[in-house]
């Protein structure tokens, strides 16, 4: 058996690392066309930024290690130019000498990976204009930077814009992030992006939404200093200079070598696999950044991700060699760092629900990371989606500490096929330090239950009802310090006293900071015969969609 | 409907907020025989550690504020004396007045707690002889340690001994940590304390294993400062001068008032309450640290959490307002901070599937919290215990960082009833600060499942086959720097090579630092027809069992 690999990253080597333990007398090889097998992609902004001090620690792997413990055939800068499936050939270019030669295989496994998506406006192709995808990529900027540039402009408001206008300013670079569309983190609902702007805005970062770049300019000299500078031009007409523009933009899937041998691709260029990982040629298979997936709606979708392109890489081997394993759901569970918050997602979002037209509830809290009295209890916002039925369709959490945490129960749960009902009973580990006798995700679950069984009615905070009274439940001081418009206060611990007060021909919405007195007081006006309902998040959330 | 509650903390609490939310018209008394309810008992050692400076901050809702908002009759200092199930009546006394009186239920929820065991040695009574369960013991402890005293000895090296070694040493008294026991931490195996041993020892806090009080004697001005002064007195005759001694021997559910009711008691005093939490009278309902409950393998256990506590008070108000709710079981899930070491579990240990002879396979891994290449990744020690079809029986994870993470994320899978292959799958949030591609979790799903799939066979460091060959396949230095009595080396990266000096007679247990190069050795020798076994978790859980 000869197995062939493209792509020595992620997917790629997990997949000759594994297919290597299957298999002692199997002949693999892995060509990479960079210089490099498993580098640490992910760790490239953290050593512009000085997280990670030594270049050296991103290269988790070399040629020759890998080569020594596996027998693996590595051959770098090594680019396959050509695959012919019927054939069982590949026609590769040996970027060191210039030669060309062919090989033959048994077995491939497509392991290309996705790029970066260039800008297309006039003036991209300037020197101060960069991408940051490669080691070579991470070097020039970081070369920029060393250099002691003022200011930066990112465009693109993902996750890796976000995490290069972090470490950028952790270096004391200027830095204006550009996104063209109305929020940032597009993985996560544009309310739930609310406190990531402002951890931006708090650590220096000015953030331009609904802002296009339609051309960099050169504009050499205008600098007191005379460091050459360009200037960025947004479709408003406003200009930023900048010594430094970094474009983070998305990414597409490497699949032009698939496309040229007749492999099957999705509308979004993504190769197709069935869930055997097996392309349209049953020879070839495709893993990691340019397969297309299915998502956690069961629809084709592009979701580059290094966790599922690792065990991708050992399901191809694993099927390869006979095991027969399917890789079915990609749910798109992520995370990122913003300075001193963290924000992950898993599962499906509000829009893509909506856009697939999915009938689904959800609830929003807002609890604390762990006991309040132990020193360092910070504030999360939690977003859960579910239907009807009670089946989690995604969850959302941004804060301080214990995000990643609850993002994983959730996301073990929902792959699970728990319910929100399920959630609730959920024993977790708890110590002050830790969390709370009641964690977050428990809570989650008692409010979402509440909601099914009907024991909560809740309105959300971007769909108010018109013509209704809004009723703050909390105390004065809170309502001086901010309130709905409109609202009228009458804190919790008053209310038995006060019933008299409040109309029983109008529907009521009760809102207190977070969702707690505000679901305590609903309860005890539905049980007094009035029409009530409960703002989901409370004040808090109607924050989020309201800064 | 009257409700009556015995027990104003933690599940007592809980359940008196959810029958009101439930309903506005039942009448609802809750006694507590102490000053405070839902204080924050788990806080108790890191006040006297200084972590929590506030001690209003313990007092998490005060009986005022809970009655204005959920219009319960709290009566704190009041004692219930006697339950009359027959009658449904209580007889109280009032601790302010010294008044007895009796009150009438139609329900009744009983939630009086565990208690601390009282040492029984002589001289215990001594002043300087403390035990730590309410605020006012902390206060006594606290005074002591504010007044400047110098050595400390804790009996018992549970959770909260632990805590309080801890927090003393944190205030620079000495501490000596005595326990009866071969391990600290009986929730744990012992192997996967010897993190937590090292951690104390690191932090000047000296360990006595196996060791019994026989006895406090009082011996003033025997120390310089004239401090009255105890000395303890151990079984093996050594004497431990103290200036304070902390007894945390162990609990014991609350269960008096319920045994003289006559309602059902379990063998360890736990009261019997079925899957409602129903006790053996019908209107009668037992909640937290005093019933009895069924742990992770179905067997009757005291488990006292704060966790399943205010579970079970939310489920008893639901039972007696009619919603049909079950409580099954007490995985145990918990977690423990000791210094800068996190060690957690959930269901069952090694020693309890022994005990109850259930077959069972165990792994152990060594993986780090996060990407290596991001500062501040640290090595964590993971076991994980499966029954032969894939199961999840139990897991125990010991490390600085992502403990508490991970043991959630195994908890939540195994109450879903997944298995060790599906662990494999899990989709979990990375980035380089929070994890890796690879989670541990992940991690430990392909060990396990490579285990149960025959692609990897294992021995363990508690059960080394004898007459083998131990190969050490870690490279010089490592070898250098501590192995495995009459091992022999020979790096992975020669193996292929090296064959010819390898016996093919004789078994061959292969080992590396935490198990990876093991496996991988073991599958180049499996293959070339060897007789192979790698060693689960490799030196380094070799050494858990030989520090």
């Amino acid at each position: 058996m000869k197995v062939a690999i493209i792509g020595g990253v992620a997917g790629g080597a997990s997949a000759a690392a594994r297919a290597r333990r299957l298999d002692e007398s199997a002949e693999i090889v892995l060509f990479e066309r960079g210089e490099y097998i498993s580098f640490a992609n992910c760790g490239l902004p953290y050593h512009v930024g000085g997280a990670i001090p030594r270049r050296g620690s991103l290269l988790v792997m070399t040629p020759e290690r890998f080569h020594a413990r596996t027998g693996v055939d590595v051959r770098v800068r090594h680019e396959v130019t050509a695959v012919d499936p019927a054939a069982h050939t590949l026609t590769i270019l040996d970027r060191t000498t210039g030669n060309a030669y062919k090989e033959s295989y048994d077995k491939l496994i497509l392991s290309p990976g996705a790029g970066p998506i260039r800008p297309d406006v006039p003036g991209a192709d300037d020197p101060a204009v960069m991408m940051l995808w490669t080691l070579p990529d991470m070097d020039r900027i970081k070369a920029r930077v060393d250099a002691g540039i003022r200011r930066a402009v990112i465009v693109g408001g993902g996750f890796l814009g976000l995490e290069v206008a972090e470490n950028l300013r952790l270096r004391d670079v200027e830095v204006t992030l550009v996104e063209m569309g109305p929020q940032i983190m597009p993985p996560l609902d544009p309310e739930m992006t609310q406190p990531l702007v402002a951890e931006l805005e708090r650590k220096g970062v000015k953030v331009l939404l609904r802002s296009t770049v339609v051309s960099v300019r050169r504009d050499a000299g205008r600098d007191g200093s005379g460091t050459p500078e360009v200037v960025i031009e947004l479709d408003d007409g406003r200009e930023l200079p900048a010594d430094l523009v970094v474009f983070s933009i998305g990414v597409r899937p490497n699949s032009s070598l698939a496309k040229s041998a007749g492999l099957a691709t999705g509308e979004r260029g993504g190769i197709v696999v069935d869930t055997r990982l097996r392309t349209s040629h049953p020879d070839i298979f495709a893993i990691g950044d340019a397969i297309q997936v299915t998502d956690a709606l069961g629809l084709p979708s592009q979701l580059p991700l290094a966790g599922p392109a690792n065990r991708q890489g050992r399901i191809a081997a694993d099927n390869i060699f006979g095991a027969e394993r399917e890789y079915k759901t990609t749910f798109g569970t992520s995370v990122v760092k913003v300075f001193d918050v963290t924000a992950a997602r898993t599962g499906a979002t509000e829009k893509a629900l909506r856009k697939a037209d999915v009938p689904h509830e959800k609830v929003y809290l807002h609890p604390y990371s762990h006991a309040t009295y132990y020193p360092g209890a910070r504030m999360m916002h939690l977003k859960l989606l579910f239907t009807r039925e009670g089946r989690i369709l995604g969850a959302q959490i941004v804060g301080h500490h214990g995000v990643d945490k609850r993002i994983d129960v959730l996301a073990t749960a929902m792959q699970a096929g728990l319910t929100v009902y399920d959630l609730q009973e959920l024993e977790l580990a708890y110590a002050p330090p830790y969390g709370s006798a009641k964690d977050p995700v428990n809570f989650a679950g008692f409010v979402a239950s509440n909601l099914l069984r009907g024991e909560t009615r809740v309105v959300h905070a971007d769909a108010l009802p018109e013509d209704s009274l809004l009723l703050d439940v909390r105390e004065p001081p809170e309502h001086k310090a901010g309130k709905l418009p409109g609202s009228t206060l009458m804190p919790l611990g008053k209310i038995r006293e006060r019933l008299s007060e409040l109309p029983r021909d109008r529907d009521i919405v009760v809102y207190c900071a977070v969702g707690i007195r505000g679901y305590i007081a609903e309860r005890i006006l539905r049980q007094q015969g009035f029409r009530t309902w409960n703002l989901s998040g409370g004040y808090t959330t109607w924050k989020q969609f309201n800064p």
